[in-house]
């Protein structure tokens, strides 16, 4: 049985210099993931890596449906032991899989586990990591400290209170800056049945009367000023598919009151809305300073009926294909002529479209900012190894990679920070590549720059922290 | 002139090692093919190599038509013998496309050739490949056992008698098991002339009555049936394009009754029909136990007048870009939804699509059967090295490859089991790469399982043979 | 710091070598692209190494905004040292960008400049280019000239008078032939507001009254026969998107009415005149011996609003992603029945779709033509070695390669030569590997003909040059 190797990924010279040298060090801003604030307020201690691993996470849920394991081991009710026994079984048959990579990496980082976990050395590796769990006292804090992680930004719903945010926020126990994404994904699906319960909801913690669709939007620049306060600085909108449609102020009106009053809307009626909504967001985000973060193309629950009888959010979501560059290209062009165009971070989540979307991009940058509308790091289905490199390959063409704001994790796990040092050494081998073949003989000081940026200034900047 | 290399694809130690301890010896599961039972059940022996290579081979016909030779020698009058000097004077000028290797592999190991064809010795090669077709009495079944090819599943319509693979059900001589495939892609193409003339057919071999769309399925229930018995257990539907919509019993009615008197259906009509179908079929493969095969994604006949002067199936078909992916996830959600999906497997053509098909298929998979619904192998303007190590990459990051059924041919000559080869070298090659680039650790005897899954053991236990 | 490397690109032993003795020295056919034939003519001296990269380059422009440079220094009204200062400062962070490559391939070539340009170095590169410009009199011709140019296509529209061209013409001081493309894109753009314009000037510089449909279509057979004296043989048509409508002459009869009183067409009416449009003009193309080349997938002036204050063509164009591949297939197939395709280049501006147009080309090639229909090379956003060698890599298989027609610029700059020595070292090097990795062993002279085909000759006999 083979070890882990410390030049994973790293495969020339150049490469493995550039991340020892420059990479490996930079502190990490994880500027959007799915933690609860909560947990790390609370900081409690993990029962065991069943739980660590197999709490929340949706990839590894899905995988082991793929192996036909009962729903009992994976969402039901058996004991995170358990559910930990059946993963180490199928893990050594995910070859290829980000999943087994993302195991090993954390095995090595967290526990200093060398050996790749199987059905045979599952239970030893059970107690030798619910041991050093008590031991160290691992905890949501601990993962994010040793893990050199400065800034962590969760995504919450406007009318969170943000109460464990605030709770951490003067906390100096707390060496992590824990702040919040702005996430009006329930003011956005007008269509859908959660709709006309939201609203009541946002009236009441914004105060704002929501009679009008302006009186929505006045609701929720009042939800955006107190998260201001908090020091969020960026948004989280998620687009599951998006077709620009024209539309006027009494439309809109129109099609609000409908909801409002859940009566069904045509497909028309929902572009409109979702149009005026992301034009009005962007506005107020631009009047606010936020970063914009359009995440498009989820196809929610795509198995619908096990959605509903397991859950949202538990790895029955796919990919849309159905979004059409024009759309969103027509949403920056009316926000560019108004003068009300944010920063902007376009997130395609089918990989077909990180070209159009690196074009588009470029084509809405200008003086003044740098990398203004940019595309973000390769997002959920994609961000493994291949889908890293696969970005960095075909973007660099398009737009200039050494302007992006680097990785994030995306993820629901405490344990997700490795993700980070993958994207570091993928990152590192590309660039390495790139100069061993002779297409970039720059300064040495200039792939310093750029790798330092990518992991770490960029987004520091970008986001202003 | 260089000569053919037994590393052909095995671009490192590992993989190479793979390839011969693992891969090499497994036997054939074609568990989709065009071949013609008959020529299987007479057995006749070929009269040269250019009727084995040009006889069928629409592969073969477009690429000739690309260097601007005559119709004469492709689907023409022209003999064999002729037909295969114009063929060998263009191959040297494919570099790069399968043709090259599939003939340098077909060649090699069928007659023993090293070399690499061209105008220069194609009269020598002619005449040696004919005098081994003699003395090897090459024939159907020569080819298959010489290939060690275990099963091989033709495709049927539901109306075939299957006459031969009768004949050849006890047939103690035939060393491979011939079953076919459950196509009724006649009945699904309601818009097209030939259905009108069809369903008569499909009610006299049936002896059913087929006056209402619940008739049409009666029968087409009573040919499974009857394929069943043959040891069939799988589909192939073939659909060009497919859009969900909504319908109701009574509209499918009166989209069945507009088709079988010959009117024109719009295409709202004709997506009823075909998600009304593909529910009914998904449900009666789940019943009968069958693994259901969707090709997805052929854009048929592009070249109409000259499909309609040379034929269908003679290379002018191509590639669709039009089905959405929430297409087929509605499809399967409905089927999940009424308890009724059958195992099965999807074959986007497009390879933009194989992704997106990955993620969907992960998302419906669930307890109690491995791969329940899983991505087909790369498939014909896919199934070259180029393709098959693309799907490796992508895929694996979305789906456990080690779970595939692996290969088939898709072939319509009997000389293609080589393709197997191919593509088991390309697997071994792309999991020694893994291997040697730290990205994978786990035991042996986990690499062992992997490859022995994908090249025969998953084909076997998921068919069911 | 690193130099200039003369393998660049050149990953191989056997690339090197196919590179040096059968492509470094091929002429160049440049069949397409934008360089203004006034400024062939009058063969005037650049000021500097700022105006020649930065008077007309879009791509650069772009990539000066992705960095946040004030518009003063891309299209404003700063010296073109002052622009050429802030181009160097980013070039350095333009890492795996073609213009990095460009611009290293351009200072060696013409300058003989081995550093890499950076903000350090950048006044003294300038003051020995703006020297070296002086000494040798650089000036547009000699630019061809150095660069082994034989042929120079630039495109025109059909209204214009070919005035340079035709003082061209019989120059004997000009070494290289300069011709025009015909692209009557401002007749087929019937919903823009520059149509009703046009059509009174095509009139009067054709003296064909344009009163109708027929009218125009004779007004621009009686410009084709006026370029085609010229020794023009190509088209250039910029299809933004292109969905297929069927029509009558009688409706488009009325489109064309409507548009030429600059009433307001539907989509569906544009898309009946665009067919219309393209049927038609396929035919002339076919009577007068040209070759079409259909551009497809541009998205025009994305950014609307800096388009209008800023200019067309200045770096606010993106990718398209609305064509689907039956809508060019049914013109295809059309023109094949009526007998009336002529030979045709398809360039996908959208990488995604280089498969399914390469299946599609395929699927049109006939007897009689070699590479009838063929894919044409990487264009715009795709011509970097990594769109290079990523068609290279799919579109072999799935169409010869070897009878491709090669590379052309598609540049504003005079400088854009080396883009032709960068294809040719990708192309080589992805020859290499096939052949060092045994995917190819065909006679040495069979790759000296493919290299030297795709270089040169094919583009000399499918062009008739």
């Amino acid at each position: 049985m083979g070890t882990f190797s410390e030049d994973l990924f790293l495969t020339n010279a150049t490469g493995k210099r550039l991340y020892e040298q420059y990479a490996k060090d930079m502190p990490i801003i994880d500027y959007h993931c799915h933690l609860l604030p909560q947990e790390i307020y609370e900081n409690k201690r993990f029962e065991d890596l069943g739980e660590m691993w197999l709490a929340h996470d949706h990839y590894k849920w899905r995988a082991m449906r793929t192996f036909g394991i009962e729903e009992k081991y994976i969402t039901g009710d058996a004991s995170y032991h358990d559910k930990y026994l059946k993963f180490a079984e199928i893990l050594p048959q995910m070859i290829g899989n980000p999943i087994y990579i993302w195991c090993a990496l954390e095995l090595k980082r967290f526990f200093g586990i060398d050996e790749a976990l199987c059905a045979e050395n599952a239970e030893r590796i059970y107690a030798e990591t619910k041991r050093l769990i008590e031991e160290k006292n691992m905890t949501p804090r601990w993962c994010m400290e040793v893990s050199n992680v400065r800034v962590v930004s969760t995504t919450e719903d406007p009318v969170d209170t943000l109460e464990y945010h605030l709770k951490m926020k003067d906390d100096p126990s707390i060496k992590t800056k824990i702040l919040s994404a702005f996430r009006p994904d329930k003011a956005f699906y007008c269509e859908k049945p959660a709709y006309r319960e939201y609203l009541p909801q946002l009236a009441a913690v914004s105060g704002v009367a929501i009679d009008s669709f302006d009186g929505l939007m006045a609701a929720l620049e009042q939800r955006l000023a107190f998260f201001k306060q908090l020091g969020t600085m960026i948004s989280d909108d998620g687009i599951e598919d998006f077709t620009w449609a024209e539309h006027t102020d009494a439309e809109i009106e129109a099609v609000f009151q409908k909801a409002r009053r859940g009566e069904a809307l045509c497909a028309h009626e929902v572009n409109q809305y979702r149009s005026a909504f992301l034009l009005r967001m962007g506005a107020l985000y631009h009047k606010y300073g936020f970063v914009m973060q359009l995440h498009i193309g989820t196809y929610q629950g795509a198995n619908k009926s096990r959605e509903a009888s397991i859950g949202v959010a538990c790895g029955f979501d796919c990919t849309d294909d159905s979004t059409r560059i024009k759309s969103v290209g027509e949403l920056l062009d009316r926000l560019t002529k108004a003068g009300t165009l944010p920063k902007t971070i376009l997130y395609p989540l089918n990989a077909n479209n990180i070209e159009t979307f690196a074009i588009l991009a470029a084509g809405f940058c200008e003086g003044g900012t740098r990398a203004k509308v940019q595309l973000g790091a390769p997002w959920w289905f994609n961000d493994q190894a291949y889908g890293i490199r696969r970005q960095f390959e075909a973007v660099a063409n398009l737009y200039p990679i050494s302007l992006s704001v680097g990785m994030l994790t995306d993820s629901r796990s405490f344990l997700s920070y490795p993700r980070h040092e993958l994207y570091r050494r993928v990152l590192c081998s590309y660039l390495g590549d790139l100069v061993e073949r002779g297409e970039y003989f720059s300064d040495e000081k200039e792939l310093e720059k750029t790798v330092k940026n990518i992991c770490y200034n960029n987004a520091k900047e970008f986001f202003g922290l």
